[in-house]
């Protein structure tokens, strides 16, 4: 059934709640390569707001989708089943800063980066800190378990996440976790929230654990000439009791991705590795910093750049930084696909990961570009094709599925910090055939209706080609 | 209905299931003070065997109450409808050590020390420490998400676990979590099952994430007049930035039992915070313990002593290490009773805490010793009382009921890690009144049967005196 707009703008003001085609098409897409449009536009203030939203829904079995900035790269936020996307980027207050108890409390919209901008004068941040983090919402991180190149030290967004209030489909608002960094308190809600992809509830306040500023970092940069010693290094590094803040990793195809792109020379070799090391004591850093370098030259690494100041350090992170959008640039008349993205893997079976992608590719006329957050386990992986020839949409699924089951056979999981919603939802049900179920019975307990983001996860279409319309022009042949 | 014991000898042989007497009764209590008789006992090898009891079980709608070393406090493993005690430890291996992936897997029977001794020779540890880590299991350290004194640094149970092999109340096995540092694929199922006390599942199987052994270590004790004073210094020493391995806070009722039992002449002050630091540099260790020093002398914190020789580090420690079994000895015919013994408060609290609990202890004709893992939030206490009289019962439960009213007002949680099971459950009913409706629609989603530690959490009974019988003999009056 179509939502009746002018009962939703009564609850959110006539200028937060749309049906215009052009807003629609807005709310259409997100990061992925998927697109379906949504029957109307909402953007709740408060979680009254959202409480009355979700009841209307819920009595109408209309579809919610809840959305932060879009920037989520599997199909989070596509309507897939058109209803309501449910903006949550007006409720972004900071509601509480407490440096004395190491927390804070913000609405779900909050920008990250914003939220580091406000802590830093108290001398806190918030550890997750995902590429997109000038842009992404808490709230969509929560919904991801989002992470990013701090993860090796600080981990994901569920070891800084202690509490939420949530909104469920019915309507009814809850308290899940505590303010407390540790708890028994019995099922840990807050934490089965954290993940779930907006299906199982609407987060409208998180309870944060801030972490206080590092006073010293040094960055690192080092090269491999085989990928085989870059993994090794990276294995030594994590097993040897040195705790890094960042463990980066570049593949030769990122390389010349961003030498094409940003004229950086860095050198054609198999591998490069961006270590930082971050603390409140000058000497820790630079006896980690030690530690890593020698690490690296005992694998052979070469070329070793150390620095701390600012802007070499800043210079030295520059490819990495831009390596998502000179990807696009790496050949004329390829795009780059965010598809088997994310996929995460014990940390000693990097480059065997990374070296059977580059196989698999191969077999598949494709070109897939293999970088990111190594120190955590985390693969990021990127399909440059062109997307306007529909064989090589058969090219790339093939190449993703084959990605997939080579992942799973060594023991690694479908997505580290991006998701799963539709792009990954038929090889992740591959990985969770034994609990899928299990996600049924709790998603059929909560949202009885089925209306909260509908059709993804283990409920999503088992083609990610054919699950929605492409966001591409698709010529055939 | 009484199981029958002759096919559950059928499925884990003669010598592991019993119905005799005496077996009940070694089954029918655990560190609580409460006490209810099994209708069998089962001590399964592997999570076949597991499977099977459970599928005869969930079939004939028995209760079955996992169990690891029964060192809950709360009531647990207590067989509040009868049924199978499932003891969990004769599944003790530890399956596999990946140092190369900073992973390791057991069974959940394994002795938290023993995993220890186990991995010290490969250089690493698993974090949370409980007191009871001596004979608790790490099955039952996921039940109740145990943590102990290093959970200011390290976190807890839910913290280093990636993974879990359960079986379901209907005996099917299922795959949660992954191997690996960083995930997001999907419901964090695993973290679900930390802290659901057995009644959503049987662990039979765990990846924990192992840390690096620090290489050197060091502690320190100092002296409070004023509680306030302790608080303040414990508040500021988290905030700075400092990560300390353990800040524990002893109050002057603690002081007295310690300095009674084991004549370790204490000073007679308001509290004794001990501090500990570790690392892989001794300068960092140094330069901690010193901020920490300077922080507890800016609030008037006396007798500061410090020392990193392994000896004189376990004299400062000993009063803290045996201080539960030294408040029984406080004062002739008083027994030492776990209630209310592990509420968490957010940081600046404490001291707040810890004098209202001494105010309704007096109010209460009970005597209640505060103490605890302060660093992280958790406090400690015991009530010490006559257990043989009716009224002192009804004096503890007033006063357990207004110690946690207040915990709650100040934004603290019920428990903070040893779960809440029966004697808890009344309070934490209110705490978490708002999403009890969520647990019971997970657990009926998960076991329809209601058999998986039936009658525990969101279904407890409202009186904790009289939910059981009593592990005491109470004359009345």
């Amino acid at each position: 059934m179509k939502p009746d707009i002018e009962g939703l703008k009564a609850i959110v003001g006539k200028n937060n709640a749309s049906d215009e085609i052009a807003d629609l098409y807005v709310y259409s897409s997100d990061a992925s390569v998927h697109q379906a449009m949504p029957s109307a536009v909402v953007r709740p203030k408060t979680h009254e707001e959202v409480q009355e939203i979700m009841r209307y829904a819920d009595k109408n079995k209309i579809p919610v989708v809840p959305r932060g900035a879009g920037s989520g790269m599997s199909g989070h936020a596509v309507p897939i089943d058109g209803g309501i996307v449910l903006d949550m980027k007006r409720m972004n207050r900071i509601l509480d800063i407490r440096p004395e108890d190491v927390i804070c409390k913000v609405e779900p919209g909050i920008v990250n980066d914003e939220l580091n901008r406000v802590l830093r004068p108290f001398g806190f941040f918030f550890p997750p800190t995902p590429s997109s983090g000038n842009i992404c919402t808490i709230g969509g991180m929560i919904g991801t378990n989002a992470s990013g190149n701090r993860a090796v030290k600080y981990g994901a967004t569920r070891d800084s996440l202690l509490g939420m209030k949530v909104v469920l489909a019915n309507g009814e608002l809850v308290t899940l976790g505590t303010n407390t960094r540790v708890e028994a308190s019995g099922y840990q809600l807050a934490r089965l929230m954290v993940g779930s992809e907006g299906t199982l509830g609407v987060v409208v306040e998180a309870t944060l654990l801030i972490s206080p500023l590092p006073k010293y970092r040094a960055m690192g940069m080092v090269n491999f000439s085989r990928l085989e010693e870059a993994g090794r290094a990276i294995s030594n590094i994590i097993s040897a009791g040195v705790v890094p803040s960042m463990v980066e990793l570049m593949d030769n195809v990122a390389i010349t991705a961003v030498n094409k792109a940003l004229d950086l020379g860095l050198p054609d070799v198999a591998a490069i590795v961006i270590f930082e090391c971050n603390g409140m004591v000058k000497g820790t850093v630079d006896h980690d910093m030690e530690s890593i370098k020698k690490i690296c030259e005992g694998h052979n690494g070469t070329g070793i750049k150390v620095s701390d100041d600012p802007g070499e350090m800043a210079r030295i992170y520059a490819g990495r930084k831009k390596l998502f959008p000179s990807l696009s640039k790496y050949r004329e008349g390829l795009a780059c696909v965010s598809l088997a993205d994310d996929m995460a893997v014990p940390i000693s079976k990097i480059a065997d990961c990374v070296h059977e992608i580059h196989e698999i590719a191969k077999r598949n006329n494709v070109i897939m570009s293999a970088y990111g957050h190594c120190g955590a386990g985390l693969i990021h992986t990127k399909i440059l094709m062109d997307p306007t020839k529909k064989s090589q949409w058969e090219d790339a699924k093939r190449a993703v599925k084959q990605v997939y089951e080579y992942v799973h056979r060594i023991g690694g999981t479908t997505s580290g910090e991006h998701g799963i919603a539709l792009s990954k939802a038929p090889s992740w049900k591959e990985e969770k055939r034994d609990s899928l179920e299990m996600m049924r019975a709790i998603k059929r307990a909560l949202d009885p209706n089925n209306i909260l983001n509908p059709h993804k996860l283990m409920d999503a279409p088992d083609d990610w080609t054919t699950a929605t319309a492409l966001r591409y022009q698709v010529k055939g042949a």
